[in-house]
């Protein structure tokens, strides 16, 4: 029977085959011991003892000619071993050599981001990427698992458009037939159509932005989820993503135990988060905050990264920081009617010093003040026509956010750089492998 | 209470509210047809008469206003009333006009495609998008569940990447800080990466052609789901694709019942596959039946989709087809060692005249031979050496396949074209809205 490393302990005193790779080995004279990895979280060490061997020989070639990472088929009895990683072995009994090795060129000794990223399709391998790609998996799988419950519709928007949705200057343009097309930095207005149409909807895909920053949270090409509600509120929407990321959290904590004790995340700040109870603040108090904190932040400006860093170290839970100034926000966002300065908008910002990791808004539901934003804004009415139906024909009261994935999985695994959160990372000097 | 359209036989004899547009109304001297849509599936009447309205005179000025697709808020008694579509109609006690809507452009009318695809952000309000898009919604859900089931890992594989898997005639390019970056064509390549670190994981995202075929099958940008299994060959690849493909007609035929009805889809040969016991046919017999059924396809030509169409017709099952000629496929499938001239592959060939919804296979697993097939195909090497590594370190046999969702979607909604099948669809001439 073909096991799997993560579920050995079932098979306790049986007889199973495990097919992998073999993560390490030492010889100690006519014991070898084996640790095996097979895609499964943990490794299993597996013994070769020349005396349970039944073909002796032939094993033993076998064994001389295994190096790191080479893939193998074993076979061996399962038993229980306190000094062994995940506390079983196997005792092998026969094994077979797939393809020996050459030399792995990811060792013990500490590589350089640059190295490990130039082999990104072997540092993959590791036990700790291993672990972030699993429970990457898992917050993929909560977001859908959520919205499902949530009644939402899960409506793809396109990457290839004809505008831009979140300004023009950090836009990969490709050659369309003939015309230009630009790649998609949110799916967030084709979303606001489909709610119109199906009422709570989402979307989950790349999105892409040609940003020159080289900061750790930056990526160019990252996934993005968003959601968009007819009939909803800004208040209704915030307390629709506390519940979300509630829920996720929850998942990861459920189900990736050894993933995270691999990552070595403390996880007593996953469990406040898990809690519910998140803070909400408006700018203005935010602004207060960090005045107390030591920064010199000034009305009118953007949150820096900085400024989310100490805000958020300031406090246990995530914080939703709300009525932004419009100016600092997109076009769409729908102006607070009791102070028209600010805008009906959240962010959200993860504890932990990791800061934001979704944005949303009311939207502008009003047909003349929208048009007249995009005025504002010197963008070209004729582009968003389409998008100015939606407020001609049944204009209804309506929010949304977007959730940036790599941000969230970096933020749960507890990670230094959004690097490692995704399988192949993009960033400015980085198109490869 | 604000409930859902889709749901309203459980609220009879109740109160409740409905937030949505006016699909349609008429009126009949003192009584007013409402016909109800809310972005679930089905349409409610509401029926608005003088005599039961508690707030006479402003009500009445209201229903005056109401046009097709105003926004509205609808609070009523649910009875039973067999001549309204769904069994049920609501008796309106109030109604609040959210937002006149002006006159909607797509009506009774016959309207030609370039006209509704103009339109495309007013055209998803229809009940047969809604439908299809919501049968869309079922087929991801389901293929997602398929694969966690499973045991796979979703693994997003990156969009903009260095080089083309599959050809380069038809790439879309973009410039990446001085490089020149390609849109994906497939995740396959790095799939395989991750198949050796996680062992069995998947991809779901865009994938992007920019091919100049104008044809009811083919969009630029589409969705593919890529599957890759380490240590699995071709035959054992073609029966979990049968699994994953019932499961999903399974699912849909569970959970959209209303929708296949929406779209006059005939269920029958959806319940056939749904049993299973697909077809298994080698290229060389699917060439000899297509010579009975009329064809003039020559041994070494690919299928064609009027190939594929008349196939498909001839059997009520799935189809798979196996050992193609080497030269029609891909560079990294394995050449089938009983006979090299065919690979060890297969495409679905979905039935009803569909055609290929399914490609895929096992691959080379031999560095030389790898080598060999990049130089045959003029493939530049050095792009390609990350790619080799899999071969050189404990390189196994694996196989793996790729399903375009469009497509599925197509066939399993019945639909004429695949642009229908997404929410905006990119063709050779459509980049908009």
């Amino acid at each position: 029977m073909i096991a799997k490393i993560s579920d050995i302990a079932k098979y306790d005193g049986q007889e199973v085959t495990i097919q992998g790779w073999v993560a390490n080995l030492r010889s100690s004279g006519k014991i070898v011991f084996l640790q095996l990895r097979d895609g499964s979280t943990g490794i299993l060490q597996a013994v070769v003892s020349e005396k349970v061997s039944n073909k002796q020989v032939t094993y033993w070639k076998t064994v001389e000619l295994l190096t790191i990472e080479s893939s193998v088929v074993v076979n061996g009895k399962i038993r229980k071993e306190s000094r062994a990683p995940g506390g079983f072995e196997m005792e092998v009994s026969d094994l077979r050599l797939v393809q020996r090795s050459v030399e792995f060129p990811i060792g013990k000794k500490e590589h350089g981001p640059e190295f490990l990223l130039d082999n990104r399709q072997l540092w993959l391998r590791s036990q700790r990427q291993v672990a972030i790609l699993r429970v990457r998996d898992t917050i993929i799988w909560a977001l859908r698992e959520f919205f499902r419950k949530e009644g939402f519709v899960m409506t793809d928007t396109p990457i290839l458009t004809p505008t831009s949705c979140e300004g023009t200057t950090t836009l990969f343009e490709t050659e369309y037939f003939g015309e230009k097309a630009y790649l998609s930095q949110s799916g967030q207005l084709y979303l606001e159509a489909l709610a119109m149409a199906l009422g709570k909807v989402y979307d989950f895909g790349p999105t892409f932005r040609a940003e020159k920053s080289k900061t750790r949270r930056h990526l160019t090409e990252f996934w993005m989820l968003d959601a968009e509600m007819a009939f909803m509120d800004l208040s209704e929407s915030i307390t629709l993503q506390e519940r979300m990321i509630v829920f996720v959290v929850k998942k990861v904590l459920a189900e990736n135990k050894k993933e995270l004790e691999i990552l070595e995340r403390d996880i007593k700040p996953l469990e406040k988060v898990a809690e519910g109870g998140f803070i909400r603040m408006t700018y203005d108090q935010a602004l207060a905050e960090l005045k107390k904190l030591g920064s010199d932040i000034k009305w009118g400006a953007d949150l820096g990264n900085d400024d989310e860093t100490i805000l958020t170290k300031a406090y246990p839970k995530p914080i939703f920081v709300t009525h932004y100034p419009v100016e600092v926000k997109a076009f769409y966002m729908k102006p607070d009617p009791e102070n028209p300065k600010t805008a009906l908008c959240a962010d959200l910002l993860a504890p932990e010093g990791y800061g934001e990791v979704i944005g949303g808004s009311q939207r502008i539901d009003d047909l003349k003040l929208l048009e007249q934003r995009l005025k504002e804004q010197k963008l070209p009415k004729k582009d968003f026509e389409w998008y100015l139906d939606l407020r001609r024909y049944g204009s209804v009261p309506h929010s949304g956010f977007g959730i940036g994935l790599e941000r969230t999985v970096t933020w749960i695994c507890g990670l230094k750089h959004v690097r490692e959160s995704i399988p192949f990372p993009r960033m400015i000097n980085r198109l490869t492998p």
